[in-house]
């Protein structure tokens, strides 16, 4: 039987075409989104990141072993280090400074979503948390995978290949088998309509995350 | 000095002004809201009375007295039993049966709104979910007072006249009451700046899901 | 198959035991419970009822349906409402006021057992929380049956009739049930061993409480 | 004016004493401590330090700035990484293993404390939640100081020393610093009654630590 994220895509093919092959993914792909945009979302996926920092530290809180724990501990501090840095360098390359995106009021799809997943990890449990960060890590991966090469002039083409790169699509697989393991702890059949249904709302919300770039 | 929620106000005049005065009320008040646009509202302030419930669940949890207790208790099977029957029965005038409101899915403003306020509730204290809150809790009553008396044949006139009531003005009251004395308890001039944000935030989002009905 | 509760029990054999069959029930049973001893007891009771409360609470908030909700919100108005004022009035009659009883700092074994409760039910999900709170609640009904006639000069009757009550016992039949319904709908195989620990530590911290009671 | 820490333990001395000058730590100091008790308080410490990592996740996930997040995180990850390496090693000495540790069960003591901590802190704020945690961060570093120069063939010296090192009163100090920014952006005169109340409970929850490995 396929893992637990095959199961989730394939209950959720609708919305997670509509997520993967945004219309801001195509232009990303062709290099022909507008430079507003890309920019618009660079400065919410700052605002984005710190919340997502805050969302390991839940799985990392909700942890019952030392190991679990350490996991959680590496990708927050891994995000609100390593990756917050790398964004922030990212971005001046952009003309954005990290004061004028501290500045930035949050979207409201950045608060959309990211509410959404910190709250669902909240009230459920880890099982839940992991099912509901798994689009956008594991969704990123296999974006930037299914985008390929694009042309050497193309202007996105860093962002792609910064999620195409070996060590980000590991982070993915490590997460794959995460949710497979926390599904056979914490797991049985009475929960996968419930796991389809926060997998689900989060793929529709980051789609409207795309669409706010889009629209900007 | 005024108390807390006038201040919070006074932070946040345009968007105090964006959401009381909204098209959707302005339409609601000289009935040329669009039926289909009410019936939206309608729906979705179904699902989101749902989250509201377990908003009040969470300030129990977070209740250090037994008095704070029995009162987040009390507006919890308020909403949870009373609003929510009554809700069901006003919809039922509107064509609208409790399945099909249980089986429409949340829309995004709905999401956003009620989770805000959940993971703001929970990574706060209870000050600042109150805070959170209260956009919704008074400014419905602060709505209906502004809207005064309506056209007898105004098709939304039953919902204007209920929380025009004294009976929802007393709850609208005595929120008032408990922001200042939660102030009073848990605040300090170093708060208000963080709060003043939430209520913002809040009342935004308040916003959108007026607007979520309007464009139906 | 049995159902969870069963198979819990079955799994913590040694502790279960120790807690139902405790010196402080086979002497409440018998009268012999020096009544410094009860009286000790029945105030941290009232402090360990309002902890209780704030758990159906957080049952509440961690619901996923309105019928969950609902179910969590009877329960904690129960608590904070009914039960709080009949503890009470029963307590005044071994001359203990309220005022007295709030006064009175918890115990570690309160604080133990009910900062278990409310930590796994947080960091866990609605079935972990429920399976902690399971001893307190199903087993002193358990322990009241087992109990049975007690003398008619038994200081300790009243108390012994009133979780021998029919209502407190369906009151715990409804909880097997929804123990067994959480399992059905959040639980597999994997999660027995994790359940069952919780289980047996929340029944060993409700046995300290009998014996912080018995050293009074 | 004094800072927070010293206002909470004026506020608590008796408690205070009581913990900093346990029999425990007095007997630490002049090497009669058998070592059993030692031993006993080191595996337990383990375990506590497993629950302390996830109290600096809560931490993060309760802060609202990412200067919060990154000082959380990085107290995470040395305590899940650096100190319980330390620790490991440090426990290899006195014979016992990871295994064995990982194997023992919490004692109540254990239990009591750090339940207390995250609860206290997830149902408060950041605020609640740092002045649970001081009497132990800044406790070991003012006790460590307060015990001095021990004797050379004193079995407990290392112990004495890592606590008493700069790198440790470093942290400790931060600490210090911590408390009055956030009763600065989080505080006010209503808050120090319930602060200095957790104070209390958290120190006096020290204390029965140290109890449990006296008696062991």
């Amino acid at each position: 039987m396929s893992g637990l994220f095959e199961r989730l895509k394939a209950d959720n093919t609708d919305a997670w075409r509509a997520y993967t092959q945004h219309e801001f993914v195509r232009r990303l792909a062709d290099g022909s989104l507008p430079e507003a945009a890309f920019r618009r979302y660079l400065v919410q996926d700052y605002l984005f990141l710190i919340q997502f920092a805050r969302a390991y530290a839940l799985a990392a809180y909700k942890s019952e072993t030392l190991a679990d724990i350490r996991q959680a501990s590496a990708s927050l501090s891994n995000i609100a280090e390593r990756e917050m840095t790398l964004h922030v360098t990212f971005c001046k390359g952009w003309g954005l400074s990290e004061a004028d995106m501290q500045a930035t009021p949050e979207a409201r799809e950045t608060m959309a979503y990211t509410r959404y997943v910190l709250e669902r990890g909240m009230a459920g449990d880890l099982l839940d948390l992991h099912v509901a960060l798994a689009p956008c890590l594991i969704g990123y991966a296999e974006i930037a995978k299914s985008i390929g090469t694009v042309a050497p002039n193309n202007p996105y083409r860093a962002w792609v290949e910064a999620y195409a790169s070996d060590d980000y699509q590991a982070v993915a697989a490590r997460e794959l088998a995460a949710l497979d393991d926390l599904m056979e702890r914490r797991g049985g059949p009475g929960r996968f309509a419930g796991l389809s249904s926060t997998f689900g709302a989060a793929t529709r919300l980051e789609a409207d995350f795309w669409q706010m770039g889009l629209v900007a």
